[in-house]
């Protein structure tokens, strides 16, 4: 199958060409890939910042301990959730639902009933749940980049609070929760050469 | 792209037919792709049980409100994280990579004290970060599925405690904390007729 072959083939590169791009059209795949993904009950109740401005990245680099996949990579990607994700924002997602289907929103109302019911639990608890759906995202977005042939590294060595001061998150309502690096390994990126390591599958599975 | 379009024929399966049976190729092919999945430091620090048994099933399906999916699926996956993963477990991964990589675990000590101080926080926080790495594991999982036209249902509703009580997970140490059922469509599942509601580009991406 293609896709263990390119899964074998991918690792978190550490060290990017910067002089190598990844195209538009292959770029706009992995996007929508990312949007494709799946969420609890649909909501995806995140964003994905694609950082293009040179200046921005230097300082989300130093906000990440200096690592140069933050300025190398030819895409930088910051998946933040939305830290006040509401009963109101369930709302307008049924709105888009019902729009999508052609129904009414009234129909759904036990289904808009039983997601708000998600929502009514501390906060800490809802970002964290609202972050495990991002990093679904991430998964699509990695499996994705192997599919095309691209590299790419996630990564969660950063503070989040500087990335959503530098990235002027909170004033969104948002919240950085993962990095993803894409683009073309570098030649002399010594890790593209290492032997994957991974749990045995007697390890990783068990049958009951 | 064909992923692509095997990602808007993916939806998350509300009715599998009960007598149809993913082939054992195929399902190697699919724990193949969680295995390979990503994942912080590499560590993996979680197991995929494969609850074939039908009583147990049952059981399972009682702790998870009922869902058809949960014995009707060709096959049920549940994640579960190692909760008290620690810095003895990290020497052992060490060793792994030592061995895999043909060096001296003391080699990567330093690489080995960088992991170990992830894991001086509260255990929640590790638990957390813990479950993260499995959710990508399960995208993993769910875009290979659809690479493979296989159906899948990935589900977070269901008793956490109830389900690590029926598959015994206290005393392994783990934790259940998110499910992948995979299987084929009933013919009268009405979802998969819906049409798919996803955040559009401009709502979901934002460049910066």
């Amino acid at each position: 199958m293609s896709l263990i072959s390119q899964l074998n083939k991918r690792y978190a590169t550490k060290k990017f060409d910067p002089n190598k791009t990844v195209s538009e059209a292959t770029f706009e795949n992995l996007l929508e890939a990312i949007r494709l993904s799946a969420s609890s009950y649909g909501l995806q109740a995140y964003k994905v910042l694609v950082v293009e401005d040179k200046a921005i990245r230097q300082k989300l680099r130093e906000a990440a301990w200096g690592q140069t996949q933050i300025t190398d990579a030819s895409h930088l990607l910051v998946f933040a959730i939305q830290k006040n994700f509401n009963e109101a924002d369930v709302d307008k997602f049924v709105e888009i639902v019902a729009n999508v289907r052609g129904m009414e929103a009234s129909a759904l109302s036990g289904y808009a009933d039983m997601m708000k019911g998600s929502f009514k639990r501390p906060v800490a608890e809802i970002r964290n749940w609202l972050t495990k759906q991002a990093y679904i995202a991430l998964g699509f977005g990695l499996v994705a980049a192997a599919e095309l042939d691209v590299d790419a590294c996630p990564m969660e060595g950063f503070s989040t609070d500087q990335f959503d001061e530098i990235l002027g998150l909170d004033a969104k309502g948002l919240s950085s929760v993962v990095v993803l690096t894409v683009g073309y390994r570098a030649e002399d990126d010594g890790y593209q050469h290492l032997a994957k390591v991974r749990r045995s599958k007697d390890e990783l599975f068990e049958r009951i």
